[in-house]
């Protein structure tokens, strides 16, 4: 259903460009959210089409479309648009989005379109465009309500009905201090409830939650997630306000991020998806396949050490890679709880401690019934009681292994200051599967003599 | 740093109850946000401990305690007072967060509390608790402002400030009809610009994005991030406003979809954390483990089937795991880019045919580089030349294997609305790791002449 609707759009929209209607795709345009336009005009793949799409959309429409298009549409936008077209929607845009647009062009195009804006506006871009993109400062606007702590209630109301419609964020107002340091802030709703002519440094709450620019941008939404917050100010080391990150941003990144780290933690690019050329797959997804493979002959060779023994009992080969195989499923286990646990938050060493121990507890249990069943299957398999005994015990040790590794690479990882979700997975089943092999190959060796 | 300060908060806190000092607890209550009080407050492990703490917390502290603690913290306090001070309590509480502790309550508790509320309550607290936890109507408040059309800017206003400090957002107010049914809404700041006369039906944005109080939460989280709300109203099927959703309960949907994902794809419940008890642990993660074992007894089956070749050529049992491995993580690699992808919306049927097409190229170019590979140095390690030759058969093989599970296993559990997420990948690797074992043995077996 919703597919076919898009089609519908789709075809409506072709219909406008060709007749060149720019009054019928006001129309079209103004019964939409900018959001469901954006993505319709994704769907447009020739250029010449998009050029004249282009030319027949007024400043504001052309804008909104910038503001809500993925960033490699933007860049097909203003690749077809001359650099006067492109500073009169800018007018019509909130700081950070034409910052992000900018970012991603050209340095040549860049300078050009910065040197010829009006020097305010110009001041302003170039000094956002200097924070990374994911920081603090990257994410924040300058779009924000801040008035002295010396103004009235009466003087506060007329200035946010002048300043209001050009913020993004009306609900809380900062209060500053003559130097521009931010002192507090005023929820809206007790501004319209107080009388008039009460000062704002009289309502305000003091010491609001800040970060700087420079502070990370998963940081910086963990602070908007723990405290609630609809917006959050960006200050300077002396506490002068630079400007705002607002909460529908903060929702961005922590999409983005977890899609980034469901993909890297299976070894794919957080910058691939279905459409992906056949080239940038293969560039994302084969060096980590190559280290795999790397990893994969580490436990080949401890299989090939243990080749005279296998030759003896062939059996082994066959239950060897369960072995080895559930080791790698309980240390998935171990590592995603440690995973999600440090990106939470650090973990207290009395706290660590007290979970280690019950992961080692939970290694023995799980690792003696899985090697009980795993090991009785065996008996009545291969008709010998001792490869059963040797299984269980096995798959006990590997297990182990599996709660120590789970647990301390997620740590160390996190002390190195690699990202454990992106990182661990590889060390963890390289463990499981190199001492898994050993200690379930070794111990054959050792009681060949029963099993022959 | 961050653990000194907590262990000095606890310190400070411990002190305040052991003197009793309720004037000193208003203090270090204002002197922090909320959220950290609440973080404060669970370190205390001792019952009794807590019950002098809850004695001696002023009834407005104690519901902002209650708002900001964690389900399990919550219980704990819940059980601790009685039904009198909760009530006390829940007047200073949003009723979706007294709706939330209720559904947590032992059933005859919470009719017990239930049955004590005014009227007028127990209907709004009745009604919200019908609706399932993580749908748009369990995440939905009733503190919100709806206005007549017909009213006047300036009558708006008014409203406004009588009813904004008891509402959770004030810079959309929506506008109904004199039958309650959402016409519009109006953003403050066009309240505040306009002139005092104008009737809220004709500045009202028309047509606001809604959702039904069965709309899955994690639907409606989609559309509060594609569509950057800061707030969502829900209605009934004869569009009624019921109650709005506010943008930080979203937030709290997001992150905790992330963790439940993150945690069940590694066959973990998502209700698992660092402290979870050993029995809750074992229960949650030994029947994952014994459904993987039935798997790798799966595998196991078809390396048994081949045993006499790995007798004749041992060295197949220590490259066999080289190509089974490396199945599975080109497996998770494409299983996880379809994930995201599905996470996203449907796929087209255009667009998946040409992707998959595209992953069967990848399939037979990463194959070959990795059998290759792997293949030269079979051929240096075990002296035979076709040993290297049906390696690189049997890996590209098995990445095709893994290109055409890892692509249609997400789809279909998709299909058959199962979660992808945390399904898909038990089948991609029992299918890699058997289909894996099976081409490379029987492939072994067929030229075996050339391998002895």
């Amino acid at each position: 259903m919703d597919e076919e609707r898009e089609k519908m759009q789709e075809e409506e929209l072709r219909e406008i460009i060709d007749a060149s209607d720019s009054k019928r795709l006001s129309e079209y345009f103004d019964n939409q959210e900018p959001v469901d336009f954006a993505q319709t005009v994704s769907l447009i793949e020739d250029e010449d089409e998009l050029r004249h799409l282009l030319s027949i959309l007024d400043d504001d429409e052309l804008a909104s479309l910038m503001e809500e298009s993925e960033d490699r549409m933007r860049l097909r936008i203003a690749r077809l648009l001359n650099d006067r077209r492109l500073l009169v929607a800018f007018e019509y845009m909130q700081k950070d989005d034409i910052v992000d647009m900018l970012g991603d062009f050209p340095i040549g195009r860049r300078k050009k379109v910065i040197n010829l804006m009006k020097a305010d506006d110009r001041r302003v871009i170039q000094k956002l465009l200097d924070y990374p993109e994911d920081s603090a400062g990257g994410l924040m606007t300058t779009e924000y309500i801040a008035l002295k702590e010396t103004l009235s209630i009466e003087k506060a109301l007329k200035k946010i009905q002048e300043i209001g419609p050009r913020t993004e964020v009306i609900e809380t107002i900062y209060v500053i201090d003559d130097r521009r340091r931010l002192v507090g802030c005023v929820d809206l709703r007790v501004l319209l409830s107080e009388p008039k002519d009460t000062l704002l440094g009289n309502i305000m709450e003091e010491n609001p939650i800040t970060v700087y620019p420079e502070t990370d941008q998963e940081e910086t939404a963990q602070i908007v997630s723990k405290y609630d917050l609809m917006s959050l100010p960006v200050v300077s080391r002396t506490n002068q306000i630079l400007g705002i990150i607002t909460v529908d941003d903060i929702i961005d990144v922590i999409v983005d991020e977890y899609d980034a780290d469901m993909l890297q933690m299976a070894g794919v690019s957080g910058e691939e998806s279905l459409d992906t050329t056949l080239g940038e797959s293969i560039r994302f997804r084969l060096p980590w396949l190559l280290v795999n493979l790397a990893t994969a002959f580490l436990a080949s060779f401890v299989v090939k050490m243990f080749q005279s023994t296998i030759e003896q009992v062939v059996a082994l080969s066959a239950i060897m890679t369960i072995i080895s195989g559930m080791g790698g499923n309980a240390g998935s286990q171990t590592m995603s709880i440690l995973v999600r646990q440090l990106a939470q938050g650090e973990i207290t060493l009395k706290r660590g401690l007290k979970a280690f121990r019950k992961e080692m507890e939970l290694s023995i249990i799980n690792g003696s019934v899985n090697g009980f069943v795993t090991g009785v299957i065996v008996v009545f398999m291969y008709h010998n009681f001792y490869l059963g005994i040797i299984t269980l015990a096995a798959m006990i040790g590997n297990m182990i292994v599996s709660g120590i590794f789970g647990f301390l690479v997620p740590i160390i990882l996190h002390r190195l200051k690699a990202d454990p979700a992106v990182a661990s997975s590889i060390f963890v089943t390289t463990a499981t599967d190199v001492l898994g092999f050993f200690i379930f190959l070794g111990l054959a060796k050792l009681f060949l003599p029963v099993l022959i």
